[in-house]
């Protein structure tokens, strides 16, 4: 088996050791070998799965997931995730329990870890909160296992915070990857990551920021594209820059679209909230004002509506290297005609794309179960080596 | 294991190829042949699982289900079909996604659908919608599996439509054909599926439709007997005609309960919403007239309490063969003085039928596991020796 | 392995052939022998799982939960013991199902446990109705099984109903063992079953009972202490008092909290509602008197604030013997300033406390799979050597 001998090889060369027995919340904190690791795990444990080898690793043990807001795609990749490693899905219905925060997290966080081996937590929808309340999290349980509470260390994965969402923009990175031949072709590629009109209001900036927080890690040229007013945390920006000082790629900002797409390579035009009115929704909620909230929510989309010209549409998509730039979407996407009059996207163009984007969402239970399976492997290149061996099949016969 | 050769033997007489990678539908859908292979390999999962010899095929993946109206014994039949098989029962709850219609049907069940190995639905609430539901979902999938967007493809298996309950009346004949002593002793028995009275208004019209389409099947005198008015679907009554003259069987309509009750070996009295206002219904659900659903709904509550005399009594059932017919019932029923005050059937007739009644409801988790089984393995026989040669226990000892 | 050579051993010494094929209600109607024997159980499994020796002894089978109460912890614990012995939690969730009283809890008993080896209800809140309930659901399964329905006998784990908490109590129990060196070092010790002051109204009185219950049988001297008024049922305290004259313990009433803390070696002070209170509360609720409730409710939260004194204070601490009696809660714990301005515990005690607590709860998983353990296997030392020689490993590698 040739190709798995690869990964392996990939992974005996790169250095993630700090992966091991920790956690993942945005990729910036990530070496950029730790995210190489990350990838090249996903591919391999997918390899193996096409191949019906089973990577089922544990025998028992949950894998505890906690959504605070809705979600189908990420709680079915989270599910497949923890299953394609042996690991039991046990949803945290926080209407049907007590946790809270301050105190009760590191209560209830211990209570549901004692055989729990990772917690997948969303929780993106008010800024300056979800990332603190994961952190809360993981260091509850890392000082239970630590004083002898918990017999193993639940890792924590960040299915989407109000800074990243790691898994969906390695999914991402890893769909580009594929699509180019490799990491090392998405080098100096023109991405251009803007924003679009959805008539719904208050979308997450994760993925906008995700993604210009990842794709500058790869030497991309990354340019983020909105209209006045619609800008993302100025610090993620700080890192984009950065990153792309240290990559050799570029972070430029424009407020045109057409400008944006213009040679690009890939595009991934998505709506998302100003950051200042999600800053202001948040301090009306701790306020308890609802009716500033429901003001504010009009105004928005007064102003979106500003902007309805911010479409992929065909023309545009013409302008584009050799008029077939990669469309990226972590979906669902709002297709003019289809799902909402005006939207992010016209349908001829959704639909051209739509088995790419399919592919890509493929992505992400692999980058999920790669993040778990580094966390719990000293020697991930020695299990998967076993896992070889071993030769369960995932399908008998 | 003599037995276990005996089902072998049984498949290897029958020709069921084109039930690998298919979907279970409608069971008019399927040849004689293919039903036979599902009620044998039902019987040989079940003798392996008594014989404590497990039957866990998969390793990992995902058992996908989907419920549009309350369930608690088909839920459980696809949770206890799943794991038996060694898959991982991940519900779909409709309230927490988005999944709908149209375009998002498509996208939604590739989503879910990356790990999955089989998704099962009960959507039998509008006419002319759930089947229909059904088909888009599995041509989802299987266009994602042949666009190499999934790896494998999911079995769909209906758990219930607006036409059909296949697996509720595979598990009823199956029942029958253990209580007759195999499915040859059916022929020539009489069986009266017959409409009675219920305080409930708009059951289902999947399980009578379903009864009359497949006993047809089995060359039994299929009776169906209902007040003026209580029709079924034309076309299914259609499906029952042309099945009975193929099977040297016979299909006669009454309106007459103690005529279809005359002489029957099987009677299943059971309550039902007359197929023109179930159309009706949906109209005025498509057109948001909920006061027209309203006015309906008494309408025909009216109209079903002319004729609470429906009701499977004692004396009834003293007219059957012998006064032993085999009642039948898809559970729970309406008991008279239990759970109302009139209703499909006499206490004590339930009461004496009650554990065969229980030992019906028994077979259905084994023949959702045999429809997956045929759909996913090329030569079932083979597996189902290898199952036996590896001998894993399913408890420890 | 000589460790688990230990717990064999001891398991040798004990008569708990009657556990075999039985349920879980009460610690009292479990002889000494037979509780001797699930701890030691759940010592064997945690030392196998903390050696990363799996103890899958199901390949499949569904563990069946329903909660009437909401719960995390517990929900967690069963669902982590099925998870560790290879059930499969599936929760039976009476909002999306028809289980209720009379005929049908038989009905739907039987319907979901096809393949179900173990049901675990909580039902704590009417007086007179949880264990009752619990009992007509496990007698439903016995006849099932009896009568050829059920291939296997599910067994009943009472997780919490009106009269015993026993996978608390006998979690907390377990827990006292660790810390004082083994349950022959709990004879004589003082422990403090105390009520407390808490701002919220009705907490079930299964705890309270269920301690008195139990550390009754293990020589201890339990002192039983409450504001006038707040009387546990009646023939519970008879319980401890016979258990109390059998173990050479004793079982002493009190109403002053500082009488039942002084010189006490363990102090479980913790909210209950009255006995009377509740009763009277059942007879409410089934005459549909939703305004006597309120009423009620109104009347036993000003009764509560009478008591405010009566919490967990550094300076009640003090008294206890050496200072440092071990502080059990069962959780979440009302604690002043953190969860509530005035409630059954000071901050600082409770801070103190936070890693034994925790772990008091890890022993619950445990506990509830050595249930299951003892009545699935008819020679469970046999098991463990098996498990033990079949050393496959819980996380592979």
């Amino acid at each position: 088996m040739s190709k798995l001998n690869e990964y392996i090889k990939e992974l005996d060369s790169l250095n993630f050791k700090d992966m091991y027995m920790n956690d993942f919340f945005l990729t910036w904190e990530k070496t950029r070998d730790e995210l190489m690791a990350t990838w090249t795990v996903a591919d391999a444990l997918r390899y193996l799965r096409e191949n019906n080898i089973s990577t089922r690793v544990f025998d028992s043990g949950l894998g505890i997931s906690i959504f605070r807001d809705n979600s189908t795609r990420t709680r079915f990749s989270f599910a497949s995730a923890c299953n394609l490693l042996g690991l039991k899905p046990q949803d945290l219905d926080e209407k049907k329990s007590q946790i809270a925060h301050g105190e009760t997290v590191r209560e209830t966080a211990n209570m549901v870890s004692f055989m729990a081996d990772v917690i997948g937590i969303r929780d993106d929808m008010y800024i300056g909160k979800g990332n603190k309340y994961m952190h809360e999290v993981a260091d509850s349980v890392d000082s239970g296992f630590k004083d002898g509470i918990l017999e193993q260390r639940p890792t924590l994965v960040n299915l989407q915070c109000d800074i990243d969402h790691p898994t969906q923009c390695m999914a991402d990175a890893l769909h580009c990857a594929h699509e180019f031949g490799g990491f090392e072709n998405l080098k100096g590629k023109k991405i251009a990551m803007t924003w679009a009109y959805s008539p719904s209001y208050g979308k997450p900036l994760s993925v906008p920021q995700g993604v210009i927080g990842l794709f500058t890690r790869l030497g991309c040229e990354v340019v983020l594209a909105h209209p006045e007013g619609y800008d993302v945390m100025p610090e993620v920006e700080e890192v984009a820059k950065k990153n792309a000082k240290e990559s050799g790629g570029k972070f430029i900002k424009t407020s045109s679209m057409s400008e944006a797409f213009r040679d690009a390579d890939i595009v991934y035009p998505k709506s998302w909230a100003p950051f200042a009115a999600m800053e202001k929704r948040t301090e009306l909620y701790s306020a308890g004002d609802f009716d500033g909230i429901d003001r504010l929510e009009k105004e928005l989309l007064a102003q979106n509506a500003l902007h309805k010209d911010w479409c992929c549409t065909e023309e545009l998509m013409k302008t584009t290297k050799n008029g077939k730039a990669l469309y990226l979407h972590c979906l669902p996407a709002d297709i003019n005609g289809v799902s909402c009059t005006d939207g992010e996207v016209e349908a001829s163009v959704f639909d051209r794309y739509r088995d790419p984007l399919y592919k890509e969402a493929s992505f992400k239970p692999y980058v999920i179960a790669a993040m778990i399976f580094l966390s719990k492997f000293k020697d991930p290149q020695d299990i998967l080596k076993k896992l070889e061996e071993r030769g369960r099949k995932r399908i008998f016969g």
